[in-house]
């Protein structure tokens, strides 16, 4: 495989506070990446002001435009985010609402993974099929298997060190990255 | 009916532009609905921040406590939203992820009632179907019947004269604002 | 509270296989339930032919007329279902395809509970959210919270005994039948 | 395009009644498919017991082994049919859990097509986010764009003739047709 193509992913990244567990996760996929995959961030969604047509009309923010050209040159998109009240968080969505407004869409046919966490059990599942609700109309392309939905990730990530400890949750994540590594080229 | 107590309902808009048709829309609920009801806007949701944890330790937004006693005090709730990317607005769900984390939280048993459009002929029902989802955790009480779906808005809707001229549509909010009466005061 | 008019629930069971741990649950209700209250399975949906406009013309199923009599009667229903394939089993939304074409509807405003359980830790919440869609169109009441999710539930459950063991299960669903009841009678 | 492989896409129908204009609609596809498609049922899910896992335990129904080769032959599967209460009818998610406990299992990474339709407006979109969700626990690969939603679906088709008389509604199928092969060979 040393021929191969090198791929890079970009994170998009829910949460907004400082010590998100959600930040700590995707900074911690490039360790579990295959070989031969860079995985950087997209850039922040927080500046992004609340979408609206009539701002529209005065020109995409930069903040949008520098986050939509990370991923128009990204292979894949790994969004990761918690669940907020059963949903994809509003900051997140107020994301995608403006991305879905360009020309080229930069979501368009892309390769999306979709990572979720949560305290209790769930692990955010409720958020994922609203994520790929709205990514059908969006175009892209959203990898099945495996899901990774956190449950009980206080005991599983540690925000000080920046470390996934649940050994079957950086296995999954792993298996996730290679997949996804799958789709963006099928003949490997 | 003459010695009922007066209801009060506030509207929720998921639309944040000038001439936003769902404006047009929610500014036309006192014509239409039945006596005895007042109906006023809960406030803007644009100058909410995106929810972030951090900024939550600083104190809620002022226009957030607005909104919240808005809706507090109001026997129910009307949320008039556009749909985009086949899911509730970012900026409105926004609102949402804040309102969900006061305490009391001002949506908690409170009647709802959704009320979409679109310029397609599906009229936003992707969007109510995820709302009604996060209003489960938000335990609020959302009515089931009649939906408030217009398909076609633009032919629908007059922003100029400010009039819902679709007679259709227009009988079926009234129907719909008063089911939402009989649900707050079910001995009527 | 001795006064009180005894209240009826009936189960609908989702699950057809003879011991199933979904039936243990369905089961185990009257024994958690509070005073005052039976619970009492509302037929099998194992003899309903699938739906059939063609069939319908030729009249209802007998066993679909038991079921909505049970119904009909009760003050509340609680559904006890396993999720197969993220979504309700086919046999069970077939029961409901058929109960929709009555006339009365017997779901139509009837307080309805939802139990599911899964052998993972997701405990069948993609199924719910399906059900509730669904409930939408049937005008039936959903109760909100709280929601029945057993995670990981051959350890919670034992189908020799008949008993749910696991403590914190058992007193979940108590909280969530006498929530069910003040939905019936919220003057209590 | 004459040296290409043929290809084979075979219809699951969601409706078992006689007159159906679901099955007007899988009738009339091959009339609308790009050249060197075939286009067949993958026969009739009426046949199917409801889905139990003791009479698993006795055997695959050959009704269902007919259908599962038909589909495992396939290049891929258009499901066709009605929404039911807002969601799948019983019937189609009775024969979706059956298929799913197969070994292969074979709708696992098969590119799909949804085509639903109402007499009302939204013509089937919310059976549609279920079964794509469903799908998502199958492994299928289910086509973005475009949707086949046909509202008002009794002024579109005519069952006497087979046809689909609305003219943007077959151009639209033909469309999708054409995306669906464009999935199973994405070099052409």
């Amino acid at each position: 495989m040393t021929s191969q193509k090198q791929l890079r992913f970009v994170t998009l990244l829910g949460s907004l506070r400082k010590d998100s567990v959600h930040a700590t996760i995707a900074r911690a996929l490039p360790s579990l990446a295959p070989e031969g995959i860079t995985i950087a961030s997209a850039g922040s969604i927080r500046e992004l002001p609340h979408y609206d047509a009539d701002l529209q009309m005065e020109g995409f923010p930069p903040a949008l435009l520098a986050i939509a050209a990370e991923i128009q040159e990204a292979d894949a998109v790994i969004i990761v985010t918690p669940e907020y009240n059963y949903s994809v968080p509003g900051a997140l969505k107020n994301a995608l609402d403006w991305l879905s407004r360009l020309t080229p869409q930069p979501l368009a046919e892309k390769p999306i993974a979709i990572q979720t966490g949560s305290p209790g059990m769930i692990g955010g599942a409720r958020a994922q099929y609203h994520l790929r609700q709205i990514m059908v109309f969006l175009d892209a392309y959203v990898l099945n298997k495996p899901e990774i939905m956190v449950g009980g990730m206080y005991g599983k990530i540690d925000p000080e060190t920046g470390e996934i400890t649940d050994e079957a949750t950086a296995a999954l994540i792993a298996q996730q990255l290679a997949a996804l590594a799958r789709m963006v080229r099928p003949d490997d």
